[in-house]
């Protein structure tokens, strides 16, 4: 399981503020600090970057790029800003993403098959909203697969987010379990190794207690693990659900165990 | 997710040394240590108690009743031994356990008709050797359930144990991941409800660092349970694995959730 580092958002007031201001240090910290961490790569979450799209997704992938070559994962519901992180990124990139949304699939789809990157799958409607049940979702996963085809993009370029649901959600719980078979069930329906994203962050929307929070994650990222996760957007900075995540991806991928896969800095 | 302390051992010299003294006091401390940490019941690894096999189960059982009504796994390989366990025991029963091993067959399983408990059957060939893969290991779990039916004991009362293996064991990693396949199959392939139960610390035999052991088997419990675990042996004082053990009980049983399932006096 490849471990993304979530941490750049510009939801997080410091770095809105060095996007305004054009100072590039803060992102290069925060992005310093996730590097010690040894991330497999750097989710830049730009949300859409309403009136210079262009502009704020170089600033974000430069600042990045000046001090990493990990993989970049651009984040952002806006084609525009989509299309800037093609042009400018020089690292590998994976673009997150598309969905079934006639604007994303007809503007974001169609960059996966110009830059010949990996671009992520929303297992949602039409519409945006969530589907609730399994056999809904593994539709939906059919449709991104079949959207993708028609614009020429290979179905091994498709990585499928089953949206991982709050549990605050009323049905949350229920929904947290549905998606666990849906990352197990896509690869023998599809019939080829379907590669799956998930994001930690959501399942805990609304957790008051970061012990709580914790807590829940690191048992479901084990559990996500076990599906076969193929990718987790994940706090690199949360030295425990990190030390799992890392443990859970040996046990649910590794062919042959040593002792010496767990290095004792992993240690709870 | 039942959580069953799997602490009282017959190999741990000071429990070994009670028995030959008939002093029932280590036992009681050592239960009484266990029940603060709130287990679903109590297991009693007796071993094959060989020389005075109703004696020392005797012994065990009116020391662990003194201070529980929990439930007891009653854990030895020794029919007689077991056969006492089910004569002497007040508080409700499991037998752990039968095999398609002939003389478990003829006499442990019948106990499980005489006194109308649950018993466990293990995964094994009748040799006692492990099942290599998925489909051997359904094939004998079948068998298991031909045995019970013909000794007259439902198929609700078969507890199905897969045999955690040992990481550390050729294969090991790959058969701790077809025991979750398993234990997910039996009920869709039995087309009934199929209980299971597994036992945690076969998986880190030769740990020699307890952090270690603790990262490796909180993570698979989180991983057994999303498998749908009904019933683990677990060491109940190892706070870390049970608190994570508790939150994956949630996560893979609970139709609604709330931030108050997850206490305070479980955060990591």
């Amino acid at each position: 399981m490849k471990l993304i580092a979530d941490n750049l958002r510009i939801t997080i007031p410091h770095i809105q503020d060095a996007l305004k201001k054009e100072n590039p240090e803060p992102v290069r910290t925060l992005v310093l600090k996730c590097l010690e961490k040894k991330p497999w790569a750097i989710d830049i979450n730009t949300e859409p970057l309403g009136k210079l799209p262009r502009q704020g997704m170089s600033f974000f992938i430069k600042a990045v790029e000046s001090v990493t070559d990990l993989p970049l994962v651009i984040d952002t519901s806006n084609p525009e800003a989509m299309k800037a992180g093609v042009e400018i990124a020089s690292n590998e990139i994976i673009l997150n993403g598309f969905s079934l949304e006639p604007r994303k699939v007809s503007n974001i789809l169609p960059l996966a098959k110009a830059c010949n990157s990996k671009i992520v799958g929303f297992l949602l409607f039409p519409n945006s909203n969530v589907p609730k049940s399994e056999s809904e979702r593994l539709e939906v996963a059919l449709e991104l697969f079949e959207k993708a085809e028609s614009a020429g993009v290979a179905k091994e370029q498709v990585i499928i987010d089953p949206i991982v649901p709050p549990l605050a959600w009323e049905d949350g719980i229920v929904q947290a379990r549905t998606i666990l078979k849906v990352i197990q069930r896509l690869p023998e329906l599809l019939g080829f190794p379907v590669e799956t994203m998930g994001g930690l962050s959501n399942l805990t929307t609304g957790a008051m207690d970061k012990n709580k929070k914790t807590l829940l994650e690191l048992t479901y990222i084990s559990m996500l693990a076990a599906a076969g996760l193929d990718y987790a957007l994940i706090d690199i900075l949360n030295d425990q659900t990190v030390k799992v995540a890392r443990t859970a991806g040996i046990l649910s991928k590794e062919q042959l165990f040593s002792w010496e896969m767990i290095p004792s800095e992993w240690l709870l």
